[in-house]
């Protein structure tokens, strides 16, 4: 287990999409993040009290998370070289990027001769099975989406949250490196062999028996070139009952894709049900959750109600208006929905 | 560099198609092949001499390779007592199974006490690069299938074949461990970590000026819950302008799974298609590669003739009819197909 509290690495950062991590672990983890570390010329911040690793470690912060993400997952100088001060200074590293801290010979020696640990948790559990596509007891909820970095974390912690505020047992499956540090256990999807992926959703999210839900994360999406071989197999292998489609209507081009533009709402539901009923032929779609971020209340209001009535299903931004139609969906009456496989 | 020629190990294999690495390199490259090891219970054959180690290293074999697959690629103890045996014998072992022989401390101690090699061909390079689905140039053909074990690496090396016999420049890329050790390089792509499934496909067939053609083993189908994660990547990789459907039309169930039909043939083409349009938006099929091995000659013409004729493509078995209809259509004149995309 990572040693909390933590302080959470922004480091030179100036892309917020690059720091979901430490902000997913701000906004839904926040009594066990204490701080921030920054560089003078970010311009970012989650918030919270910026320290010093010194100043940190007084307060009582016990590891120093690397809560930023690049196409890539390498580790630059800059990052090298403050997580080096960072053991040096007391606290134990923790990291997302495929590159391994461990790997990193410079860390490994100073972890050693500090006593200081290093946590990767990108290292996929080792054993996993391959796929089967069995049909498994219980209800599971996946979210999917347009493209990366649309929401799919998030929408998902917020139908747990909304479903346990309910009354009903639900259980957040995450699949990401920040899913992981918040939920303390996943399975880092992306560093996964290929020919398991499905195999371990299967095993993240294993059949279970009391009528509540497996909420899973998802990841890139079907529209993505360098990802969708990812989504492809945890759609086969979460076997969902249920589909959230995550967008950001402000998107202009596929992350990290510039002249690739995100793909129609419609086509991509219809690709994602598609895909899905290959193991869970009853899928259906059961909410759209839009990132509004970048628009006016009353324009993000109106923006969901359309898209809502467009494609016949409840459509909110679960940051702003809470998933609670979603719910009302997705536990209210089965019906058959525009995307429905023909009988 | 493996050291040549091989030993094949057969072991106590009853599955035809699990013996596919031994049979392929015994196909492809029978020059390096000088015999194969097989227990009394084992009713399949290569038709090479059998051999034991002993034996082997007398008449020169300098590698035994696990020619071996199984689901899970994991090492059974009966295969681990035998590489055992083979490396006091004074053979090195090769394997393109998932779980490494390095990783077997018995192997590892037999293999540095006896100053034998171990040969994990499954490893993928280091430092592959996350996809981008940037247009790329060269002629590029990949094989997909209705599911695994269906010719898809057979046909694309008979394709590279009939193309060089024409004076066309052509290259086969392997993905796996077969077609890696049948072409001395290539990317086992069922163990890359997923993010970079269709960015390792960019690197093995890069953009190329000469006219020339790659042929891409396919992996897996879309159709197939264990992996088609790997089969959508590979095809957002492989950014094909060309794929042949391989089918084994005696295929009762989906490869590992009893109880899962294999997909409609046109059913499979049009989702490949589909699929391959994100990063190639004017790929077409050029042909249907079946297995016809358990018709009669006679069922077997027919059986292509009615397929070629329901899908409007050249239907060949490539190991008895070869595949000169699919090069003609491939090296024609562009037509209009009945599963282009709407102009």
């Amino acid at each position: 287990m990572i040693a909390t509290p933590y302080l959470l690495y922004l480091g030179h950062s100036n892309d917020e999409m690059g720091i979901k991590t430490a902000r997913g672990l701000a906004v839904f983890r926040p009594e066990i993040c204490l701080g921030e570390f920054r560089h003078a010329d970010s311009r970012l911040t989650l918030g919270l009290p910026s320290m010093t690793f010194a100043e940190a470690v007084a307060a009582g912060a016990r590891t120093l998370v690397l809560g930023i993400t690049n196409p890539g997952g390498t580790l630059a100088d800059a990052v090298v070289e403050d997580a080096a001060l960072a053991l040096e200074a007391g606290l134990d590293v923790a990291s997302g990027l495929h590159q391994r801290l461990k790997d990193v010979p410079r860390l490994a020696e100073t972890a050693a001769r500090t006593g200081r640990l290093l946590h990767d948790v990108r290292d996929p559990p080792p054993g996993l099975p391959v796929g089967t596509g069995e049909p498994r007891a219980g209800h599971r909820l996946l979210t999917v989406g347009t493209d990366c970095s649309s929401g799919k974390m998030y929408t998902a912690l917020c139908l747990m949250r909304g479903l346990r505020a309910r009354g009903i047992a639900a259980d957040f499956r995450a699949t990401g490196q920040t899913g992981i540090l918040i939920a303390g256990a996943g399975v880092p999807l992306d560093a996964v062999a290929a020919d398991f992926i499905s195999g371990a959703i299967e095993q993240l999210a294993p059949a279970r028996e009391d009528d509540g839900w497996d909420l899973i994360e998802g990841q890139g999406s079907l529209f993505h070139p360098s990802f969708a071989g990812v989504s492809t197999g945890l759609l086969h292998g979460a076997q969902p009952e249920a589909i959230v489609m995550c967008h950001d209507p402000a998107r202009v081009h596929m992350r990290g894709l510039p002249g690739r533009r995100p793909p129609e709402l419609g086509e991509c539901l219809a690709a994602n049900l598609q895909t899905a009923r290959l193991t869970s032929p009853a899928v259906r779609a059961v909410g759209i959750a839009l990132n509004t971020s970048r628009f006016e209340e009353a324009e993000a209001s109106a923006l969901c109600r359309r898209t809502g009535e467009a494609f016949d299903l409840p459509c909110v931004d679960p940051v702003r208006m809470g998933v609670e139609p979603i719910l009302d969906r997705l536990l209210g009456p089965s019906r058959p929905h525009p995307f429905a496989a023909p009988a």
